[in-house]
């Protein structure tokens, strides 16, 4: 394979990140602990050592930035990892970055890549912490309230105990790039089980989190006859079967639902319950298709039993976020080249930094396959000739991305 | 009304017993509690000044018993009450049995009435603990093993603290009685609904609490196809809301269901649950119809979605328990002479001591109105006319069947 990357440097790099914090053969490096703030003390070290400029801000967003000029590029992902969990989610992007950086300048080739390291991606304090922060969505008060979710610790009790409280957040500018891109392990088992390699995604999916609640009327189990109850659980399990009906009859066939968990209250077994309550989640990418099934829900939880009063609330709501169609032509084109027939189009089912700036500057993401389909668990892996395959792949994409950047300014 | 009760000491008896605990105008009297044990303490009071012969024994059951000869009828219920719950669900039933047995030596009747205060109907400790020491189906591990359900106390402790630890527990003789007699409250709203003032109950209705587990597969819920996941809880929805259908068509027009509890694991938004699990109450009088129910539940569970394995457990099982032919044909016509018309026959929902005796002696139960159908809460309340009404009319069994036995015994 011909590529401008160096596949012994970005391997010895991969596993000496996945030194800090290591646990079995993954990594246990929850945000802004000592092993996440020396994971990217030493990033800074590499990208210094590469050449390129480095800063860390006061959210913990590090940033190598290339001293050349030209049509400039983002290239990056986190270094938190979820608790106890595996030693690529987030790790493998960042270090994508930071050799396609580094060879580009080694190479001396045309326009410039710059490498980020996001901060809490996996939303130990807040979700997209540090990339809410480079595009400027993330408010002070989001930072004075947020809170650990394992610990309780105070997010600003978390970036003193870092030393980052104080420095100043630092904002990109979506000017200044062509363009973010990114690579993630897939998370998923599609291209594992299809015997796929690559995966160029077409968007990252919108997520509706919803709480529906029914009130009953508490009452005794034996001697309240049928006909007189108002059985909160009853009604519940009624309505979420034919939710569930529902969306297996018209949602897509990307379309992701999920049960996650059923309260009912006052939960004992002669009680029948006043109050029953279910966290449903749909994921969609298509923006237009996630808006007729959440309408669809809706009716569907205002036409239920009217005995026990149902109200359905989103918690958690996230648009579709559209990869750019620049973006994803020369990746496809970049695997094509690498892989010949062996990658494919596909959406992401699961949240990612690159959803955050396709709000502000044209995006785009590489998939490698999970083994097993397997992550957020030591055991994740990626094929080792896959990860370089990737690196390689998204590699060609950026210099594919700057000499169209090139040409256009030229022929302007 | 002519009857051998005295109904302005009956009442003033019942108002007194609700002083022991006084919760609003509910009481708060948990089995071997201070103002459980004075109360039972001013019970025996009672019914020594009535001439009555009394004891308390090892497990709290309070006896008097009636110095004269001839036919036996016991008459009881319990003195303990639910938390903060109110002031007739077993009390009243022990003060009509107190009433009857004194007005029948009072007015020098045929035939002998002891009353009984059984301790821990309940279940703050056990399930009808003392009428199960009653009947001797109670062992004395079942005694070390529990502890109070709200504290965590142990039985043997709380039993040392009353001073009850080591006394002697009683065995009722069956042989020595006609038959068991207890009145209670409806607990339910059937009377008070039809505007009946009195239930005779035709059988306590049999209880199989089941516990149905279903397991999954914890994945990504946003990564995990929908084809490839296995969904504990959305199969659990599926079966709950199969087997909720089935009870609808084919359940009798007494048989009561409730869905307690639902649990779900590791009920999170984003992971696909591996165990759901739903607690669900089966209540029906009739034997044979429960167990075909039963049987189709283990069927539905056993053909249920094959991803997602199902087990089913019954956790708790009470057979029904039919009152006796005899005693229900002398409360109906005691209710159809001091009521004409007002009466009705009716299942019990909830679970008695009668139930107990039912498995050694023939028992029978007579219902009085709760109004708006309300119990184990303070505002739980019967009209004081219906609660004298209730007591004459078990008067009136008892010397009906006393009568009968001495009859029988004349002509044999």
């Amino acid at each position: 394979m011909d590529t401008i990357i160096n596949p012994e440097r970005l391997m010895a790099d991969l596993r000496a990140l996945a030194g800090f914090g290591r646990h079995l053969t993954g990594v246990h490096r929850p945000t802004f602990t000592e092993q996440d703030m020396e994971a990217r003390k030493w990033l800074m070290g590499r990208m210094r050592a590469a050449g390129l400029q480095t800063s860390i801000d006061g959210i913990g967003n590090v940033m190598g930035r290339s001293p050349r000029q030209g049509p400039r590029i983002l290239v990056g992902s986190h270094s938190d990892s979820q608790n106890h969990a595996g030693w690529l989610d987030g790790a493998m992007g960042v270090v994508f970055g930071l050799e396609i950086a580094r060879s580009f300048l080694e190479h001396g080739l045309d326009g410039s890549v710059d490498c980020a390291v996001w901060a809490d991606e996996e939303a130990h304090f807040a979700s997209f912490l540090g990339s809410r922060s480079a595009v400027g969505s993330l408010d002070h008060d989001d930072i004075v309230a947020a809170r650990n979710a394992t610990t309780g610790q105070k997010l600003t009790e978390a970036l003193a105990a870092a030393g980052l409280l104080g420095l100043p957040r630092e904002q990109i500018d979506p000017a200044a790039y062509i363009g973010y891109l990114e690579a993630h392990i897939e998370q998923g088992p599609k291209l594992d089980d299809s015997g796929l390699r690559l995966g160029v995604v077409t968007g990252i999916v919108g997520i509706h989190q919803y709480r529906i609640t029914l009130c009953g009327e508490r009452n005794h189990a034996g001697t309240t006859s049928m006909a007189r109850r108002r059985d909160a659980s009853r009604a519940l399990v009624a309505l979420a079967a034919g939710i569930d009906a529902f969306l297996v009859a018209n949602a897509g066939p990307d379309t992701v639902w999920t049960i996650g968990n059923i309260r009912v209250e006052p939960g004992q077994d002669s009680i029948i319950p006043d109050l029953a309550e279910v966290s449903l989640q749909l994921r969609e990418v298509d923006p237009a298709l996630l808006a007729r099934l959440n309408e669809a829900i809706h009716m569907l939880v205002s036409g239920a039993d009217p005995r026990c009063p149902a109200s359905i609330e989103i918690t958690e709501c996230t648009a579709p976020a559209l990869m750019h169609p620049g973006i994803r032509d020369a990746l496809s084109a970049a695997a094509e080249l690498t892989c010949p027939g062996g990658w494919t189009d596909m959406p992401s089912g699961a949240g990612h930094d690159a959803q955050i700036f396709a709000n502000v500057m044209p995006s785009g993401m590489l998939f490698t396959p999970s083994i097993g389909g397997i992550s957020h668990h030591w055991t994740e892996d990626t094929a080792e000739a896959d990860i370089i395959l990737g690196c390689a792949t998204l590699a060609d994409a950026c210099r594919r991305l700057i000499l169209s950047a090139l040409t256009k300014r030229d022929t302007t």
